[in-house]
């Protein structure tokens, strides 16, 4: 059959990498799974709780399109609690994941050919979804110097419809502060574009509050998910917050495109909101982790990493000892059991110099992997 | 913010119906649904206890792009026991609804400008997401002695590069045999056009089985869900059957667009496969929910109606009464309590001459309804 050209769009390496550390597995091999980009958690107890209680009596159809009012009420709430942020809940859109919101939010506000400015590292399925959708990504490769953030001058002389961010980042855990976002908020503003923020990592941050582009402005399209901090991935719910002007074109949108987001999970979603002492613990777990990393990566040889200021990813310059992060990774793999994504998923440029290392599964995993790469790394001659 | 041009989608008129009907129950109006189009039942029992098992013991994360294998397995074998069709699984896509096959299909199949066939009146959705998606439909007006279905020869003569049928319909139930389904396929590929085939309403169907496009040509892409026979609407599983040599673009725009089906909608989805006792008993309501609809309608008025082969759906032609569908609807709630939907959701040129009834709530109801339409169709004079 005919295929499209704009489907024509890269896959993720990293799947890659996981059939080949579960081919190592059905082999008998034990893999350390750092490459993976979600909680070794389930949704919360009272999430599922919930859930259970409510297929007793619901039938649990089709929820109208912008969502249950009761959680789009919740997630205002939650910008109340954790940004001091007056949010009316019309302004929250619920959805079928923050993929599912991607594809609201680019459908409402760009037109074929429309350019959206974005830096490299980044999530990978931002360019895609964008190619799939006829618009272009404008990849702005950004200093190691900015912690690998875009800056305002990195923009200087472009024209571009859209912007968007992630803090923290995928792949690299940085944040920008409020001068920094602020001042790219401005920038697009300036410009007349649209400016998004990626905030699936917010609640997943260690020595200070990420911050909310909602606490810069209402004109900005903000997009969430119950994914991370809350340990849903694959329940596929998460959430817009959009200008009032914006809301009335997504909704039209949602109903045709999805007619609404799993009923199921949103009941769930609302329970996990309220699950806090679960929450702190999965965090508790992270920070741990993440200490390790940032302990155990320099003794192994990784010295160049970007300080993870969120999320549970620590990004290495590798390029001192590879300019093929694919085979390296392999090598890993398959020398010392461990799974690592190599930086082609998230910078084509310059990712095959670089490694993203994940921490988001069991602390004792984190010991055995960050033993397992030093060894490596010894037996490579990479260090003493 | 800007809102895009491709964003301003029409609403579906039926919820601003159903919105009308909710503030008339919460003035405390009794209301008989007629405008839904989704079952009253709950997903199956067994489905609703195999998600509560997995729950207690599954972290249930991301799955595969292309869904849980199992499920895959299992739906290729519904091919053959309802088609007698040999499919391999590796041609099925678990998708995140219909929905999400449809934007799955549409870009994995279509560029922007491309122009795809199909029926009025039809499925709202289509054309809406495809304007969304930068797609053109082609709206062919459909003839009532063809009972509402396309014909090759409403095809002569016009240029498209994909063509789409249903069968089951929405709104009419009327059903392809397999010579004029066959002949469609024939003319799309003529043409080297992609057919695509919606067949969300397979399984609830009365006189005869419904036939699947996969019976006629591998070279086709299929559209079905758990909607609507397996009663689980609001849960967003579907799927889709695509030839071998599309299956690779399909995996990678999944990856990118949704990452994955609901999790806990595939588990409840696989299960819901074998409820079929509960599943026959659903069939037996619409049954005897069809036949009321058949002996009802003609008695209050409603005379020039297409016999409903599938689904539960009736479309009727109320030209003779209105040309105002939407007035006419909104009468009938506010006089009668039964709430429909105008035409105009199916067919914006003919559609205000038309309206859907659904019968897809409990027996009791569709009673009550047919009576109170008989007597507001009485109290108009439009019987005596």
């Amino acid at each position: 059959m005919r295929n499209s050209r704009r489907g024509a769009v890269d896959p993720f390496i990293v799947m890659d990498v996981m059939e080949a550390a579960r081919q190592a597995e059905d082999a008998g091999r034990h893999i350390i799974h750092m490459e993976v980009g979600q909680p070794g958690t389930p949704a919360p107890a009272r999430a599922r709780q919930a859930l259970a209680d409510a297929m007793k009596d619901d039938a649990l159809g089709y929820t109208v399109a912008l969502g249950l009012p009761s959680l789009r009420k919740r997630i205002a709430q939650l910008y109340g609690e954790w940004y001091d942020v007056d949010l009316d809940p019309a302004r929250v859109v619920v959805t079928p994941g923050s993929s599912g919101g991607f594809i609201l939010a680019f459908t409402a506000l760009f037109d074929a050919g429309d350019r959206i400015a974005l830096g490299a590292p980044g999530y990978p399925s931002y360019r895609q979804i964008m190619k799939s959708l006829d618009l272009m990504p404008l990849e702005i490769e950004t200093r190691a110097e900015a912690r690998y953030q875009m800056e305002p001058s990195d923009l200087a002389g472009l024209e571009y419809e859209g912007m968007m961010v992630a803090s923290p980042a995928n792949p690299t855990g940085t944040m920008l502060g409020r001068d920094a976002l602020g001042a790219l908020v401005d920038a697009a503003q300036a410009k007349g574009a649209a400016f998004l923020s990626d905030e699936i990592y917010h609640g997943i941050e260690y020595d200070k509050k990420a911050v909310s582009a909602l606490e810069i402005s209402d004109d900005v399209c903000v997009i969430n998910s119950f994914s991370k901090y809350f340990s849903m991935t694959g329940w596929r719910v998460g959430w817009l917050v959009i200008p009032d002007d914006t809301v009335r074109q997504v909704e039209r949108l949602a109903q045709n495109l999805f007619i609404c987001a799993p009923h199921a999970a949103q009941v769930a979603a609302l329970a996990a909101m309220d699950a806090s002492e679960e929450l702190d613990s999965n965090m508790e777990v992270y920070r741990a982790n993440r200490q390790l990393m940032l302990d155990g990566l320099p003794k192994a040889g990784f010295t160049r990493i970007a300080p993870p200021d969120g999320a549970f990813y620590v990004y290495a310059d590798v390029s001192e000892f590879t300019d093929d992060s694919r085979g390296f990774a392999q090598a890993i793999l398959e020398e010392a059991g461990v799974a690592v994504t190599p930086g082609l998923d998230f910078d084509p440029v310059r990712g095959s110099g670089t490694l993203r290392f994940s921490y988001a599964r069991a602390t004792e995993d984190i010991v055995e992997g960050l033993d397992r790469l030093k060894r490596f790394m010894t037996a490579r001659g990479h260090i003493d």
